[in-house]
């Protein structure tokens, strides 16, 4: 097995990251084996090959590829036999607008609620650089962002509105099948979980439908325990 | 000629709906002749037989077909030998979330900027009626929209970074080729054309370039006239 992807290592294997989600998505929708490899938040010097700083980063056979987006491209590339993540180009095109608008907007909308969280669960050697990070990050203290989390919570549902719309025309953000736009937007519903009990989408909301067909599709996907209920 | 594109009839040839804008794009590029027919507001019962009030409306062959998203499916499934609005399932599944975050997001951050000077163009016969409608959907006077017109540009200019980085990666929305998802976004920026002086992007964001390039590729497309610069 040549496929090594490394990720953060907090505790209790839970898994902070939605970037690094996207890439266990894409790679289990591919139906690829690889080798989980945590490194610390003091370890990422680990990362050198890559040229920066940040997971996930993929190793396929000696070559280094950080980027979510970036090691779904190279796995679309790689294997194009295998289950396609876009739907060919158009469809990749327009997934990239789908995966700027999650990062942008939806985890815009979640950072806020979910960093304080991941701070309780990540490592005590971590916190101090954890909180410095975000609270410069956000001009706020992490106390602060535990504040009027229902608030945070209804802009987020308003945040999601574009992608509600769209589950509510067809199955998937893609289209009838389920690809790399759907595996974009989940991260952020599979960050939340792994680190908090927040209700994110009532029952009644039709991503809550969208969320369960999602991960289905990709079969009995280890969404890392402890977690907590969708 | 079968095609008939109903919309509403304002001051001079000004155009300003954007939903009619998409539907004139996407039969540019598809490169169908068609009547284009005005209606005025009060004549919305010539709409009847499409089952609402609302343009563009499309008549195909005695065929009534509303609503600016499914006339773009119909020109797509009419006319699949002509250059392709989605470029294939994935495409257009992913279009339709570019066209919901358009409707929600882009033009939600434009309508408090433009229903004004919508309103300044629109027979004066109908000026009641919309300013009435408008200032209801709003919960606000036209005249109370008109303030602060920096700040909604401002407003504006965020709203469209999931688009502004999407289209650094790639020439379009939708990846090489222009199509669909581009013309969801660019209906709203001819909208403004047609009844402000608004500039609401500066010639040094990403955007202009790719706006330039998506009526490049539809040709000499009529803007409509008057119009300002964009």
């Amino acid at each position: 097995m040549s496929l090594q992807l490394y990720v953060l290592r907090i505790n209790e294997g839970r898994e902070p990251s939605p970037f690094v989600w996207r890439a266990r998505l894409a790679l289990r929708h591919k139906g690829l084996d690889y080798e989980r490899v945590p490194i610390g938040y003091g370890e990422k010097d680990r990362l050198g090959p890559s040229g920066q700083g940040l997971v996930p980063v993929l190793v396929d056979a000696g070559r280094w590829i950080h980027d979510s987006w970036a090691i779904a491209c190279h796995l679309e590339d790689a294997w194009p036999d295998r289950p396609s993540l876009f739907g060919g180009e158009a469809g990749r095109g327009a997934a990239l607008f789908v995966n700027r608008w999650a990062d942008v907007e939806m985890l815009g909308a979640l950072r806020l609620l979910l960093w304080p969280p991941t701070w309780d669960h990540i490592p005590i050697a971590d916190q101090p650089y954890f909180k410095a990070d975000r609270e410069t990050k956000a001009s706020m203290t992490l106390d602060a962002m535990r504040e009027d989390a229902d608030g945070k919570i209804a802009r987020f549902r308003r945040t999601m509105e574009p992608a509600r719309q769209t589950i509510q025309r067809q199955r998937f953000l893609g289209g009838e099948r389920p690809g790399y736009a759907d595996f974009a937007v989940l991260g952020g519903f599979l960050w939340a979980r792994s680190i908090s009990e927040l209700r994110l989408i009532e029952r009644d909301d039709p991503l809550h439908r969208w969320r369960a067909d999602v991960l289905a599709s990709v079969g009995d996907f280890p969404l890392g325990e402890p977690g907590h209920a969708l």
